[in-house]
Protein backbone atom coordinates (compact mmCIF):
# COMPACT_ATOMS: atom_id res chain seq x y z
CA UNK A 1 0.00 0.00 0.00
CA UNK A 2 1.39 3.33 -0.92
CA UNK A 3 0.63 6.77 1.51
CA UNK A 4 0.35 10.15 0.05
CA UNK A 5 0.26 13.03 2.52
CA UNK A 6 -0.50 15.74 0.42
CA UNK A 7 0.15 19.07 2.37
CA UNK A 8 -1.44 22.26 0.47
CA UNK A 9 -3.04 25.51 1.19
CA UNK A 10 -5.61 24.63 -1.70
CA UNK A 11 -6.57 20.99 -0.76
CA UNK A 12 -10.09 21.69 -2.65
CA UNK A 13 -8.12 22.24 -6.24
CA UNK A 14 -7.09 18.96 -5.38
CA UNK A 15 -11.08 17.07 -4.86
CA UNK A 16 -11.66 16.49 -8.60
CA UNK A 17 -8.37 14.88 -9.27
CA UNK A 18 -8.40 12.13 -6.87
CA UNK A 19 -11.89 11.47 -6.36
CA UNK A 20 -12.45 10.10 -9.97
CA UNK A 21 -11.22 7.68 -12.81
CA UNK A 22 -8.16 5.24 -11.99
CA UNK A 23 -7.07 7.33 -8.64
CA UNK A 24 -10.34 7.24 -6.82
CA UNK A 25 -10.50 3.25 -8.10
CA UNK A 26 -7.00 2.84 -6.99
CA UNK A 27 -7.73 3.73 -3.30
CA UNK A 28 -11.23 2.11 -3.53
CA UNK A 29 -9.03 -1.29 -4.05
CA UNK A 30 -6.82 -0.62 -1.12
CA UNK A 31 -4.00 0.06 -2.89
CA UNK A 32 -3.31 3.73 -2.15
CA UNK A 33 -4.27 6.19 0.17
CA UNK A 34 -4.66 9.83 -0.89
CA UNK A 35 -4.82 12.42 2.51
CA UNK A 36 -4.69 16.40 1.71
CA UNK A 37 -3.77 18.45 4.41
CA UNK A 38 -4.80 22.27 4.43
CA UNK A 39 -2.11 24.53 5.66
CA UNK A 40 -4.49 26.66 7.19
CA UNK A 41 -4.97 24.10 9.78
CA UNK A 42 -1.27 24.76 10.68
CA UNK A 43 -1.45 28.97 10.84
CA UNK A 44 0.57 30.25 13.03
CA UNK A 45 -2.48 32.92 14.08
CA UNK A 46 -5.88 32.97 15.12
CA UNK A 47 -6.22 34.97 11.75
CA UNK A 48 -5.19 31.95 9.27
CA UNK A 49 -1.97 33.29 8.49
CA UNK A 50 0.39 30.76 6.57
CA UNK A 51 2.41 33.72 4.14
CA UNK A 52 4.17 36.49 4.27
CA UNK A 53 6.30 39.32 2.70
CA UNK A 54 9.61 38.06 1.12
CA UNK A 55 12.77 39.18 3.71
CA UNK A 56 14.49 41.70 0.86
CA UNK A 57 10.93 43.07 -0.64
CA UNK A 58 9.75 42.10 -4.14
CA UNK A 59 6.47 41.03 -5.34
CA UNK A 60 4.74 37.79 -4.26
CA UNK A 61 4.33 35.95 -0.78
CA UNK A 62 6.07 33.12 0.99
CA UNK A 63 4.69 30.14 2.36
CA UNK A 64 5.84 30.44 6.07
CA UNK A 65 8.13 27.29 7.50
CA UNK A 66 6.66 27.29 11.13
CA UNK A 67 2.74 25.84 9.59
CA UNK A 68 4.56 23.57 7.03
CA UNK A 69 7.71 22.28 9.88
CA UNK A 70 4.33 21.66 12.16
CA UNK A 71 2.56 20.04 9.86
CA UNK A 72 5.76 17.50 8.23
CA UNK A 73 6.38 17.15 12.17
CA UNK A 74 3.33 16.17 13.07
CA UNK A 75 2.82 13.60 10.27
CA UNK A 76 6.33 12.08 10.85
CA UNK A 77 5.35 11.19 14.53
CA UNK A 78 3.09 9.09 13.13
CA UNK A 79 5.11 7.23 10.57
CA UNK A 80 8.48 6.61 9.04
CA UNK A 81 8.22 8.99 5.28
CA UNK A 82 10.36 7.24 2.60
CA UNK A 83 10.34 10.82 0.88
CA UNK A 84 9.34 14.60 2.12
CA UNK A 85 8.86 15.78 -1.63
CA UNK A 86 8.81 19.71 -2.71
CA UNK A 87 6.80 20.18 -5.85
CA UNK A 88 8.79 23.40 -7.36
CA UNK A 89 9.92 24.54 -10.88
CA UNK A 90 13.52 24.50 -10.02
CA UNK A 91 13.36 20.77 -8.67
CA UNK A 92 14.14 18.19 -10.73
CA UNK A 93 12.61 17.42 -13.96
CA UNK A 94 10.38 14.28 -13.60
CA UNK A 95 10.33 11.09 -16.31
CA UNK A 96 8.73 8.10 -15.93
CA UNK A 97 11.79 6.57 -14.30
CA UNK A 98 11.45 8.55 -11.48
CA UNK A 99 7.62 8.05 -11.32
CA UNK A 100 8.66 4.10 -11.73
CA UNK A 101 10.75 4.58 -8.85
CA UNK A 102 8.66 6.39 -6.55
CA UNK A 103 6.41 4.05 -7.08
CA UNK A 104 8.40 1.30 -5.24
CA UNK A 105 7.66 4.11 -2.08
CA UNK A 106 5.22 2.92 1.04
CA UNK A 107 4.85 6.48 2.53
CA UNK A 108 5.43 9.86 0.63
CA UNK A 109 4.53 13.55 1.35
CA UNK A 110 4.00 15.84 -1.05
CA UNK A 111 4.23 19.95 -0.41
CA UNK A 112 2.60 22.10 -2.98
CA UNK A 113 4.20 25.55 -3.65
CA UNK A 114 1.95 28.44 -3.79
CA UNK A 115 3.25 32.48 -4.38
CA UNK A 116 6.86 32.69 -4.89
CA UNK A 117 7.04 28.91 -2.94
CA UNK A 118 8.09 28.31 0.41
CA UNK A 119 10.68 29.36 2.78
CA UNK A 120 14.02 27.99 2.16
CA UNK A 121 14.59 26.93 5.23
CA UNK A 122 11.48 24.19 4.85
CA UNK A 123 13.62 23.10 1.26
CA UNK A 124 16.86 22.99 3.64
CA UNK A 125 15.27 21.13 6.95
CA UNK A 126 12.71 18.89 5.88
CA UNK A 127 12.50 18.25 2.34
CA UNK A 128 14.25 14.98 0.79
CA UNK A 129 13.40 15.88 -3.01
CA UNK A 130 12.37 18.31 -5.02
CA UNK A 131 10.49 18.10 -8.31
CA UNK A 132 9.75 19.47 -11.07
CA UNK A 133 7.13 18.38 -13.86
CA UNK A 134 8.62 20.86 -16.79
CA UNK A 135 9.63 23.54 -17.46
CA UNK A 136 6.97 26.25 -17.40
CA UNK A 137 5.59 27.82 -13.94
CA UNK A 138 1.96 27.14 -12.37
CA UNK A 139 -0.15 29.06 -10.38
CA UNK A 140 0.63 26.63 -7.49
CA UNK A 141 2.11 23.48 -6.45
CA UNK A 142 -1.06 21.17 -6.63
CA UNK A 143 -1.65 20.70 -9.94
CA UNK A 144 2.10 19.55 -10.14
CA UNK A 145 1.51 17.09 -6.98
CA UNK A 146 -1.85 15.56 -8.91
CA UNK A 147 0.64 15.08 -11.73
CA UNK A 148 2.99 12.98 -9.98
CA UNK A 149 0.98 11.57 -7.81
CA UNK A 150 -1.21 10.09 -11.15
CA UNK A 151 2.37 9.11 -12.66
CA UNK A 152 3.06 7.31 -9.71
CA UNK A 153 -0.18 5.90 -8.79
CA UNK A 154 -1.10 4.28 -12.37
CA UNK A 155 1.96 1.72 -12.57
CA UNK A 156 1.64 0.75 -8.94
CA UNK A 157 0.38 -3.15 -9.89
CA UNK A 158 -3.14 -4.14 -9.62
CA UNK A 159 -4.11 -0.56 -10.45
CA UNK A 160 -4.99 -0.53 -14.09
CA UNK A 161 -7.36 -3.72 -15.26
CA UNK A 162 -4.62 -4.67 -17.85
CA UNK A 163 -1.01 -3.94 -16.90
CA UNK A 164 0.52 -4.60 -20.30
CA UNK A 165 -1.66 -1.74 -21.20
CA UNK A 166 1.33 0.22 -18.72
CA UNK A 167 4.14 -1.59 -20.01
CA UNK A 168 3.20 -0.32 -23.79
CA UNK A 169 3.37 3.35 -22.73
CA UNK A 170 5.13 5.93 -24.27
CA UNK A 171 8.69 6.31 -22.32
CA UNK A 172 9.05 2.62 -20.73
CA UNK A 173 11.03 1.59 -23.36
CA UNK A 174 12.50 4.73 -24.70
CA UNK A 175 10.32 4.72 -27.91
CA UNK A 176 7.07 6.92 -28.28
CA UNK A 177 4.18 4.82 -28.87
CA UNK A 178 2.84 4.18 -32.35
CA UNK A 179 -0.43 5.57 -33.81
CA UNK A 180 -3.62 4.16 -32.76
CA UNK A 181 -6.86 3.22 -34.86
CA UNK A 182 -10.46 2.00 -34.23
CA UNK A 183 -13.61 1.68 -35.65
CA UNK A 184 -14.80 2.85 -38.36
CA UNK A 185 -11.97 1.41 -40.60
CA UNK A 186 -12.64 4.07 -43.00
CA UNK A 187 -14.00 7.52 -41.81
CA UNK A 188 -14.86 10.47 -44.79
CA UNK A 189 -12.06 8.38 -46.79
CA UNK A 190 -9.38 8.22 -44.77
CA UNK A 191 -8.76 4.72 -44.02
CA UNK A 192 -7.01 2.47 -41.62
CA UNK A 193 -3.65 1.10 -42.57
CA UNK A 194 -4.18 -2.46 -44.10
CA UNK A 195 -1.89 -3.82 -42.12
CA UNK A 196 -3.97 -3.59 -38.70
CA UNK A 197 -7.09 -5.50 -40.50
CA UNK A 198 -4.83 -8.34 -41.75
CA UNK A 199 -5.23 -10.28 -38.46
CA UNK A 200 -1.34 -10.88 -39.08
CA UNK A 201 -0.14 -10.47 -35.47
CA UNK A 202 3.81 -10.84 -35.96
CA UNK A 203 3.12 -8.40 -38.69
CA UNK A 204 1.42 -5.98 -36.67
CA UNK A 205 3.81 -5.91 -33.77
CA UNK A 206 6.62 -5.41 -36.29
CA UNK A 207 4.64 -2.28 -38.17
CA UNK A 208 3.68 -0.96 -34.31
CA UNK A 209 7.85 -1.46 -33.76
CA UNK A 210 8.97 0.56 -37.00
CA UNK A 211 6.34 3.66 -36.30
CA UNK A 212 7.42 3.76 -32.61
CA UNK A 213 10.59 4.12 -33.85
CA UNK A 214 10.26 6.61 -36.47
CA UNK A 215 7.59 8.73 -34.25
CA UNK A 216 10.35 8.91 -32.08
CA UNK A 217 13.55 9.50 -34.49
CA UNK A 218 10.81 12.17 -36.10
CA UNK A 219 9.93 13.94 -32.92
CA UNK A 220 12.54 12.81 -30.02
CA UNK A 221 15.67 11.98 -31.34
CA UNK A 222 17.17 12.46 -27.32
CA UNK A 223 15.56 9.48 -26.27
CA UNK A 224 17.24 6.66 -28.68
CA UNK A 225 20.35 5.30 -27.87
CA UNK A 226 23.35 7.10 -30.06
CA UNK A 227 23.17 4.95 -33.39
CA UNK B 1 -10.15 37.26 -23.35
CA UNK B 2 -8.93 34.22 -24.18
CA UNK B 3 -11.84 31.60 -24.40
CA UNK B 4 -10.73 27.74 -23.79
CA UNK B 5 -13.46 24.69 -24.67
CA UNK B 6 -11.74 21.69 -23.33
CA UNK B 7 -12.85 18.20 -24.93
CA UNK B 8 -12.91 15.19 -22.05
CA UNK B 9 -13.91 12.27 -21.21
CA UNK B 10 -13.70 12.87 -17.70
CA UNK B 11 -15.10 16.48 -17.35
CA UNK B 12 -15.64 16.05 -13.27
CA UNK B 13 -11.85 15.15 -13.32
CA UNK B 14 -11.14 19.20 -14.03
CA UNK B 15 -13.79 20.53 -11.94
CA UNK B 16 -11.36 21.65 -8.99
CA UNK B 17 -9.15 23.10 -10.57
CA UNK B 18 -10.95 25.57 -12.82
CA UNK B 19 -13.35 26.14 -9.72
CA UNK B 20 -10.92 27.51 -7.10
CA UNK B 21 -7.79 30.00 -7.39
CA UNK B 22 -6.43 32.07 -9.68
CA UNK B 23 -7.97 29.74 -12.89
CA UNK B 24 -11.47 30.83 -10.95
CA UNK B 25 -10.39 34.30 -10.36
CA UNK B 26 -9.79 34.75 -13.99
CA UNK B 27 -13.12 33.99 -15.16
CA UNK B 28 -14.49 35.95 -12.68
CA UNK B 29 -13.01 38.82 -14.00
CA UNK B 30 -13.72 38.11 -17.44
CA UNK B 31 -10.40 37.59 -18.73
CA UNK B 32 -11.06 33.87 -19.69
CA UNK B 33 -13.59 31.36 -20.23
CA UNK B 34 -13.20 27.82 -19.63
CA UNK B 35 -15.94 25.15 -21.14
CA UNK B 36 -15.98 21.98 -20.78
CA UNK B 37 -17.32 19.43 -23.28
CA UNK B 38 -18.37 15.70 -21.90
CA UNK B 39 -17.05 13.20 -25.19
CA UNK B 40 -20.25 11.41 -24.16
CA UNK B 41 -22.40 14.05 -25.32
CA UNK B 42 -20.84 13.07 -28.58
CA UNK B 43 -21.38 8.88 -28.76
CA UNK B 44 -21.64 7.54 -31.66
CA UNK B 45 -24.67 5.23 -30.12
CA UNK B 46 -26.83 5.16 -27.31
CA UNK B 47 -24.89 3.37 -25.02
CA UNK B 48 -22.68 6.43 -24.96
CA UNK B 49 -19.72 4.82 -26.61
CA UNK B 50 -16.83 6.87 -27.50
CA UNK B 51 -14.20 4.45 -27.53
CA UNK B 52 -13.63 0.94 -28.68
CA UNK B 53 -10.56 -1.81 -29.32
CA UNK B 54 -7.51 -0.74 -31.62
CA UNK B 55 -7.67 -2.21 -35.18
CA UNK B 56 -4.96 -4.52 -35.06
CA UNK B 57 -5.10 -5.65 -31.75
CA UNK B 58 -3.48 -5.28 -27.95
CA UNK B 59 -3.95 -3.59 -24.72
CA UNK B 60 -5.93 -0.68 -23.80
CA UNK B 61 -8.47 1.42 -25.70
CA UNK B 62 -8.83 4.16 -28.37
CA UNK B 63 -10.70 7.17 -28.13
CA UNK B 64 -12.72 6.67 -31.57
CA UNK B 65 -12.88 9.74 -34.20
CA UNK B 66 -16.58 9.92 -34.66
CA UNK B 67 -17.46 11.58 -31.45
CA UNK B 68 -14.34 14.01 -31.36
CA UNK B 69 -14.98 14.70 -34.97
CA UNK B 70 -18.27 16.27 -34.20
CA UNK B 71 -17.54 17.96 -31.18
CA UNK B 72 -14.38 19.81 -32.29
CA UNK B 73 -16.78 20.93 -35.96
CA UNK B 74 -19.49 21.91 -33.47
CA UNK B 75 -17.15 24.56 -31.94
CA UNK B 76 -15.75 25.47 -35.30
CA UNK B 77 -19.06 26.16 -36.48
CA UNK B 78 -19.54 29.00 -33.74
CA UNK B 79 -16.14 30.63 -33.74
CA UNK B 80 -12.62 30.07 -35.48
CA UNK B 81 -10.31 28.53 -33.45
CA UNK B 82 -6.90 29.27 -33.01
CA UNK B 83 -5.19 26.61 -32.01
CA UNK B 84 -6.79 22.69 -31.60
CA UNK B 85 -4.21 21.16 -28.98
CA UNK B 86 -3.53 17.38 -28.70
CA UNK B 87 -2.35 16.43 -25.23
CA UNK B 88 -0.40 13.58 -25.37
CA UNK B 89 3.45 12.16 -24.49
CA UNK B 90 4.30 12.05 -27.90
CA UNK B 91 3.86 15.57 -28.55
CA UNK B 92 5.94 19.01 -28.51
CA UNK B 93 7.57 19.44 -24.65
CA UNK B 94 6.21 22.19 -23.18
CA UNK B 95 7.94 24.83 -22.21
CA UNK B 96 7.57 28.67 -20.94
CA UNK B 97 7.92 29.98 -24.30
CA UNK B 98 4.93 27.88 -25.95
CA UNK B 99 2.62 29.18 -22.85
CA UNK B 100 3.92 32.63 -23.80
CA UNK B 101 2.85 32.32 -27.27
CA UNK B 102 -0.11 30.66 -26.31
CA UNK B 103 -1.70 33.09 -24.57
CA UNK B 104 -1.48 35.70 -27.02
CA UNK B 105 -4.55 33.53 -28.50
CA UNK B 106 -8.20 33.96 -28.11
CA UNK B 107 -10.01 30.68 -29.31
CA UNK B 108 -8.26 27.37 -28.03
CA UNK B 109 -9.81 23.69 -28.36
CA UNK B 110 -7.78 21.54 -26.08
CA UNK B 111 -8.42 17.77 -26.60
CA UNK B 112 -8.04 15.35 -23.62
CA UNK B 113 -6.52 11.76 -24.65
CA UNK B 114 -7.83 9.22 -22.47
CA UNK B 115 -6.56 5.29 -22.95
CA UNK B 116 -4.10 4.22 -25.57
CA UNK B 117 -5.10 8.03 -26.89
CA UNK B 118 -7.28 8.90 -29.55
CA UNK B 119 -7.49 7.30 -32.88
CA UNK B 120 -4.61 8.56 -35.39
CA UNK B 121 -7.22 10.46 -37.99
CA UNK B 122 -8.42 12.75 -35.39
CA UNK B 123 -4.47 13.92 -35.26
CA UNK B 124 -4.40 14.22 -38.77
CA UNK B 125 -7.85 15.67 -39.59
CA UNK B 126 -7.95 17.75 -36.38
CA UNK B 127 -5.64 18.73 -34.37
CA UNK B 128 -3.01 21.45 -34.69
CA UNK B 129 -0.82 21.21 -31.80
CA UNK B 130 0.42 18.03 -29.79
CA UNK B 131 1.83 19.15 -26.48
CA UNK B 132 3.08 16.76 -23.72
CA UNK B 133 3.86 18.40 -20.58
CA UNK B 134 6.89 15.91 -19.75
CA UNK B 135 8.38 12.24 -20.12
CA UNK B 136 5.97 10.48 -17.64
CA UNK B 137 2.58 9.08 -18.67
CA UNK B 138 -0.33 9.99 -16.42
CA UNK B 139 -4.05 8.02 -16.70
CA UNK B 140 -5.57 10.86 -19.10
CA UNK B 141 -5.05 14.02 -20.41
CA UNK B 142 -7.09 15.93 -18.48
CA UNK B 143 -4.55 16.63 -15.91
CA UNK B 144 -2.00 17.89 -18.71
CA UNK B 145 -4.75 20.29 -19.98
CA UNK B 146 -5.29 21.71 -16.47
CA UNK B 147 -1.66 22.38 -15.98
CA UNK B 148 -1.14 24.16 -19.91
CA UNK B 149 -4.17 25.84 -19.37
CA UNK B 150 -2.98 27.31 -15.71
CA UNK B 151 0.73 27.89 -17.33
CA UNK B 152 -1.24 30.18 -20.47
CA UNK B 153 -3.63 31.54 -17.62
CA UNK B 154 -1.43 32.81 -15.40
CA UNK B 155 0.67 34.83 -17.79
CA UNK B 156 -2.64 36.44 -19.59
CA UNK B 157 -2.32 40.54 -18.19
CA UNK B 158 -4.48 41.30 -15.26
CA UNK B 159 -4.86 37.56 -14.19
CA UNK B 160 -2.36 38.12 -11.86
CA UNK B 161 -2.50 41.07 -9.20
CA UNK B 162 1.24 41.71 -8.90
CA UNK B 163 2.30 40.84 -12.95
CA UNK B 164 5.68 41.63 -11.64
CA UNK B 165 5.74 38.48 -9.70
CA UNK B 166 5.20 36.44 -12.90
CA UNK B 167 8.46 37.79 -14.27
CA UNK B 168 10.58 37.03 -11.68
CA UNK B 169 9.48 33.36 -11.74
CA UNK B 170 11.81 30.45 -12.74
CA UNK B 171 12.24 30.27 -16.39
CA UNK B 172 10.84 33.66 -17.75
CA UNK B 173 15.10 34.89 -17.85
CA UNK B 174 15.95 31.60 -18.11
CA UNK B 175 17.10 31.16 -14.79
CA UNK B 176 15.96 29.58 -11.58
CA UNK B 177 14.31 31.40 -8.74
CA UNK B 178 16.78 32.69 -6.05
CA UNK B 179 15.84 31.05 -2.41
CA UNK B 180 12.76 33.25 -0.57
CA UNK B 181 12.37 33.99 3.15
CA UNK B 182 10.07 35.22 5.76
CA UNK B 183 8.95 35.30 9.31
CA UNK B 184 10.73 34.50 11.45
CA UNK B 185 14.50 35.69 10.87
CA UNK B 186 15.51 32.99 12.83
CA UNK B 187 13.54 29.48 13.00
CA UNK B 188 15.12 26.96 16.00
CA UNK B 189 18.78 28.21 14.90
CA UNK B 190 18.46 28.49 11.01
CA UNK B 191 18.90 32.39 10.13
CA UNK B 192 17.97 33.97 7.00
CA UNK B 193 20.76 35.53 4.94
CA UNK B 194 21.90 38.95 6.65
CA UNK B 195 21.69 40.72 3.20
CA UNK B 196 18.01 40.01 3.00
CA UNK B 197 17.51 42.32 6.72
CA UNK B 198 19.81 45.14 5.61
CA UNK B 199 17.00 47.06 3.45
CA UNK B 200 20.05 47.64 0.85
CA UNK B 201 17.86 46.74 -1.83
CA UNK B 202 20.43 47.09 -4.76
CA UNK B 203 22.55 44.84 -2.89
CA UNK B 204 19.49 42.55 -2.47
CA UNK B 205 19.04 41.95 -5.87
CA UNK B 206 22.89 41.95 -6.75
CA UNK B 207 22.32 38.62 -4.38
CA UNK B 208 19.13 37.44 -5.47
CA UNK B 209 20.86 37.15 -9.16
CA UNK B 210 23.89 35.68 -7.66
CA UNK B 211 22.10 32.83 -6.13
CA UNK B 212 19.73 32.51 -9.18
CA UNK B 213 22.58 31.70 -11.39
CA UNK B 214 24.71 29.75 -9.06
CA UNK B 215 21.07 28.03 -8.62
CA UNK B 216 20.95 27.54 -12.58
CA UNK B 217 24.64 26.64 -12.93
CA UNK B 218 23.76 23.56 -9.99
CA UNK B 219 20.73 22.38 -11.03
CA UNK B 220 19.78 23.46 -14.47
CA UNK B 221 23.54 24.37 -16.82
CA UNK B 222 21.30 23.59 -19.57
CA UNK B 223 19.27 27.00 -19.19
CA UNK B 224 22.54 29.12 -19.50
CA UNK B 225 23.73 30.40 -22.33
CA UNK B 226 26.80 28.85 -23.32
CA UNK B 227 29.99 30.10 -21.84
Amino acid sequence: MTRFDIITCQPSLLDGPFSHSILKRAQDKGLVEVHLHDLRQYAINKHGQIDDYAFGGGAGMVLMVEPIAKCIRELQAQRSYDAVIYMTPDGQTLNQATSNRLSLLENIIILCGHYKGVDQRVRDMFVTHEISIGDYVLSGGELAAAVLADSIIRIIPGVLNDESSALSDSFQDNLLAPPVYSRPADFEGHAVPDILLSGNTPKVEEWRFEQAIQRTRERRPDLLPEE
